[in-house]
This record gives structure tokens, sequence and C-alpha cells, in this order.
């Protein structure tokens, strides 16, 4: 087998060393990664610009690493598109240093690697540590990424779907278990704050505390972590709300004239 | 009603000036967009660097324009976390220059745009107009936006949802009529063109074809709109795949040992 491993903290993260080592007992690893930290980036496809691709020191003995000046998702689009010349089995993407779930997802960089993968027909899964301390021990979810590939669970996805795992900050002896959830509610925390530049000019961060979310609503990723289990989230790609279709063809929209403004 | 109108395509593209210019009847009209194109850019929220936010010329009288040097998700973030002091009752964003359907939507600066008002509790409406050509006539998009908006379909929207509407390039008395519909099947078309610079190293595009899709599926917006329909398509954040989730149940993976790999 060979694995394709990429993320969004850059191919320099611990996160990244201990999910490629991880799977280096399945065959052959490669990493393609972005060279700097790319978090929150979302799925940005680079048509712009060109990108610049370099080997990458690794410290993983026998993994072939390499660095783009990108975004994740165009790192793991150039590897799919002939960058890396030997046929991928599969695309791992993390271990993203804090957590991916609920409203994460389409912020994710972590996450949206994973999208690229399954845009080009690879199975695909994203890991995430639920953990955003500089000092985040990455051993017990690089076991967790080792048995959930191990377990062969990504080869009978459909098309367009993908896993998002996401491990409580734990020894492994006391993560409890495995829950298959749903994606939970965030609840962002953000805050414009203005600061005045040298010049006496305005500038603005997107700033304020983390996100938090609602850890008590039962059977979402962000319970099962809050409780010490691993969540496993299948995510797709089809963001129709179905139930409002039904909704809309109720109220007649279909019926309308365009353009006619009552 | 005030309503905040941002792009992908920059606060300087036509399709922005004709949006905005369709919602001035409903009242207040504000436009946060990128000074920059920003297209394919996906759902990033900037948050390692500043953000610059400054007064742009803007053709429609009566509208106050603002450029920000980021995302359109960060301009939208920024216009509700308090930049611009007026309440915000509805966001727009568009009009696209080309399509934003099936699997485009993670990519979409434009439908990122809707993402974030979502997330920000804002109903939000996502405008594409299905033309990718330099001198594309925004006019039928733009009375679709008018009439879309005067129905008041964002109103009853559940939280995390917003509209995702796409217009066929035809005069107005030319499109048929509105369908809802899901998100299609895209096929993406893209290649990985090396180039060789003037110092002899390689860089790399991300070419190729523009996306194609399966415009014979019946219930989708590629069919609809290929067939000159205007396709409304509700989405929302929840990605999660429940049929999957059954699977995954199933097979037992809830009964695993942490780490454990057999």
């Amino acid at each position: 087998m060979h694995i394709l491993v990429s993320n969004d903290d850059g191919v320099y993260a611990p996160g990244i060393a201990a999910l490629a080592e991880a799977m280096l007992p399945f065959g052959q690893v490669t990493v393609v990664a972005p060279r700097e930290n790319r978090s929150a980036i979302g799925h940005r496809k680079t048509m712009h610009k060109p990108l610049r691709i370099d080997p990458a020191p690794f410290p993983v003995k026998g993994v072939a690493a390499f660095a783009t000046s990108e975004s994740p998702s165009d790192s793991v689009a150039v590897a799919l598109l002939g960058f890396i010349k030997e046929p991928i089995d599969l695309v791992v993407s993390g271990i993203n240093r804090g957590a991916n779930m609920g409203q994460d997802l389409t912020y994710s960089g972590t996450v949206s690697a994973a999208f690229e993968a399954v845009i080009w027909h690879k199975p695909a899964i994203a890991f995430s540590l639920v953990d955003f301390s500089e000092n985040a021990d990455y051993r017990p979810a690089a076991a967790i990424a080792r048995q959930v590939v191990a377990l062969g669970l990504y080869r009978n996805l459909p098309p367009l779907t993908l896993l998002n795992v996401n491990v409580p900050p734990l020894p492994l002896e006391q993560i409890k278990g495995f829950k298959i959830v749903r994606q939970g509610l965030r609840t962002y925390n953000d805050a414009l704050i203005t600061r005045i530049d040298p010049y006496g000019r305005p500038y603005y961060w997107i700033g304020g505390e983390a996100p938090s979310g609602d850890m008590t609503e039962e059977g979402t990723d962000l319970w099962a972590t809050h409780n010490g289990y691993v969540s496993l989230t299948p995510i797709h790609l089809d963001m129709t709300s179905y139930a409002v279709m039904r909704e809309l063809a109720a109220a007649g929209v279909e019926r309308l004239v365009p353009g006619q403004v009552e």
C-alpha cells in the first residue's frame, strides 16, 4: 500500500511526523504538505499563481517528504495529478494540532486536504488531536490512526465521502473507545480587534477567544471527545438540505415567473 | 432592511455592482468585499496576519463600499463583528463570474462568504451566473436576485442553512423558471503543468480544462441550469453522512479497544 500524508500545520509540524511514522507498517509513505502553517485556510485551489514543490527534510526514516508553497488541498492535488509517480491508495491528513469538529470542517485545511483526495477518487481520513498546546503528545492519536487504517474502514466509503477522526487529549489507556457521531454545534468567540499602525492608520485582527461548543448534545463529535472517546464522523461533500428542499417545493417556488416581483 | 453584499471576484468586479444595485429597492446596502480577486479561495479565516479595510470607489450611487485585504469570508466576518455599525438583516454574495454547483461549493469564495454569514446567525444567499466570459451580462441574474430577495425565501431557513442560486446565461425572457434542486456531480479536468524558471528550476501550475459535470442527472443544479432554469439549492453546514454512520455502527466499530491492532 502507498499512503500519501498531508496536513495544514505544515510539513515540519510534529503531528505529521507522528502520522507518517504510524503509517509505515502499511507500506510506502510519501509526505506532500505545505511548507508553512496553513491553518483555517479552507478548501483553496490555487490557480492565480504557480506553486513551488521542494524536497523537505523529514524526521521519519524511509519517508520521502515534499514541501509546497501553497495550500493543503493544493498539496494533495499536485501529488495525485502526477507529481508523485507511484499510484496512491489512501490519503491521510493530520494529525492536526487542535480539534476539527462541528462547523470547523469548511475552515479546516486538514479536512480540506481530505476533501481534495475524495474529489480525485481516493479514500481519505482526516485526523485531529483535541489539544492545541505547543507540547501536545501525538503518540496516542498516532496509535489510533494506525488502528483506524488497519481496520480498513476507509475501503467501503461511497464516492465523495471521507472519515473525520478527532482524538481526545488523553493517554491511550484512558481513551474509552470509539463513537460514531455526527457534527456537533460549534460556538465561535471571535472579536474584531482594531490596532493603529506607526503611521496612524487602523488595521484589524480577527481575534477573540478560542471556539467553544455544545459538549452536552449526545451523539456529536464535541460530546464524544469531551467524554473521552475518539469521534468517527463520515463526511460527504453533498451539503444539500433535503428537508428545506421539500419546504421550498411546498411554498410553490417552482411556479414563479422569472424576474417578476409582486 | 440593511443588506450586506460581498463576493470573491473582488469589490471592483461587475457582478457585485449589479447585485448591490438590485438590492437598493429593499433599503440600505453596504458592500464589504476583497480588494482583489479571491476565486476558489475556500472558507479561509485569516488569523496569522491582520487585515486592512479601506473605503472603495463603487459605481452604484448610495452604496457605501469597503475593500478588504483578505478573503470573502473574512470580509463578511469583519462586517458582522462590528466594522459595520448598523445591524445587518441579510447577507448576499455574488454575482459570481461562473457557476458554483456540485463539488464547487467548498472551493467557492462566493459560497464561503454565505457560510460565514450563517455561522454568525445571519440569513444568506449566494448568487452565481453560469457564464465565465469577460463580457457576461449580469442584468438577468440581478433581476433574479432581486426577485429571490423580494420573495423572502431566506426568512424561514433553519440555522446554518443558506440558499445557493445559479442563473443560466440567458436573456431574462428566455429563462424558463426556477427548479429546487440538489448539488449535482462535477468533473474536474485539472492537470499539473510543469514549467522551468529562468534559473533552471521547475515550478508548477494547477491548470487543465474548465470543470464539466453531469448535466443529464435530473433534479440537480447542473441539470437545471443546463436546461434554462434558475437552480435554487438549500445548503447546510452539516456534512455528516448519516447513511454511512449506520453502516459503521453495524460493523461494530464502537466495540473496538483503542490502539489495539489485530
